[in-house]
C-alpha cells in the first residue's frame, strides 16, 4: 500500500530513513506510514456499533468484503489477509424527539486496520491508519504514529488486536 | 408488497375483510399486513446508529439503495418512494476489554419502514413491519399491528415519521 511516487507529488524523508510519497488517492492523502485511503469505505457493510460513554462518541464498525465474510462466519482470530476494518466516529448527541436515544452528531474521524500478515509480520499483522474530519486529513506526524494505535490495542492482543465483537445477525 | 397467493401457502381472512397470503420469502413469513421480508437487508449500507439508554438497546439504521441515496443527498422530507429504512436492534452489553464502550449483545429484532406514497396514501405514506429474533418471526397479531408503530412515530410526523437523522459522512 506504499504510495506511488510520481514527479507530480511531494516526497518526504522520514526519521526512519524510509522514503514515502505524499500521494493522493481521489484527493485524500495517504497516511504517514504510506497506507492509502480506503476509497468507498462509507459503502461497506456493518460489523457492529458502539457508544463510547467515556469520551461521548458513537461508532459504527464497517468491513470490506473480506472482513464481512470473516465476521459473519466467525473467522476472526486471526482475521484473514485482505480484511480491512473501519471505525467511523461521531460526537454523540441526544435525538431531538427521543432524548434517551444517543445518536451521532458531528463526524470526528474514520480509522482503519488493514490485515496483511506478511507485510506486517514484524508487528501486529495489521497496518493502522486514521483520517480526521470531513477533510479526511491523515493522522500522525510521521510513520511511527501507529505506535499509539498499537499501544491502545495491546489489551486485546489475544483477540488479534481487535476490540470489536461482530454483532449477531440472523 | 401483498404476499403472493398460492395453493401451497396458507390464507387468512382479516378482520378488515382483506385476504392475504401467509406467504414465505426464502423461509421468512410476510408480516400480518402482507409486507414481504426485505431479503438481504443485512447487506444494506449505514444511515446511522443509536443507543437507547431507556431500554438498553443498541441499533444500527440501514437503508436500501434508494434510501441511502436520499440520506446522503439530504432528500429525506419526504423520503422518496421505494426507500426502505431498517433498524436492527440488539440488547446492549459492555465491551469486555473496554467496559465504558456499550456494544450489541443478543439480536432482538429488525424493523422496517417501506415508503410508498400511493399505496399508503390513506395513512403515513409508509408501510411498517418487524421481524423478531434470530427466527425472524413476523410481529403482530393482525394487519392492524402497525397502529402501534405509527402511534410511537407520531411525534416525528413533521420529519416524515422518521426519528433518525442520517449520520454525517465525508
Amino acid at each position: 500500500m506504499r504510495g506511488l511516487i510520481t514527479g507530480a507529488l511531494g516526497m518526504a524523508l522520514l526519521s526512519t530513513g524510509q522514503v514515502f510519497a505524499d500521494s493522493m488517492h481521489h484527493g485524500v492523502a495517504a497516511a504517514p506510514n504510506g497506507i492509502e485511503f480506503p476509497e468507498g469505505y462509507t459503502d461497506w457493510r456493518v460489523i457492529s456499533a458502539s457508544h463510547r460513554t467515556d469520551n461521548h462518541s458513537m461508532r459504527v464498525i464497517l468491513g470490506n468484503d473480506i472482513a464481512i465474510e470473516a465476521a459473519r462466519s466467525g473467522q476472526t482470530n486471526p482475521w484473514p489477509d485482505g480484511a480491512i476494518l473501519g471505525k467511523v466516529v461521531w460526537k454523540e448527541t441526544a435525538e431531538e424527539h427521543w432524548p434517551t436515544a444517543i445518536a451521532p452528531d458531528k463526524f470526528v474521524h474514520a480509522e482503519f486496520m488493514f490485515r496483511d500478515s506478511r507485510k506486517y509480520a514484524d508487528g501486529t499483522g495489521w497496518g493502522w491508519a486514521r483520517w480526521v474530519g470531513l477533510e479526511q486529513v491523515p493522522y500522525g506526524k510521521d510513520a511511527n504514529f501507529d505506535q499509539e494505535c498499537i499501544s491502545c490495542h495491546m489489551p486485546v492482543k489475544s483477540r488479534d488486536y481487535v476490540f470489536t465483537t461482530p454483532a449477531q445477525f440472523p
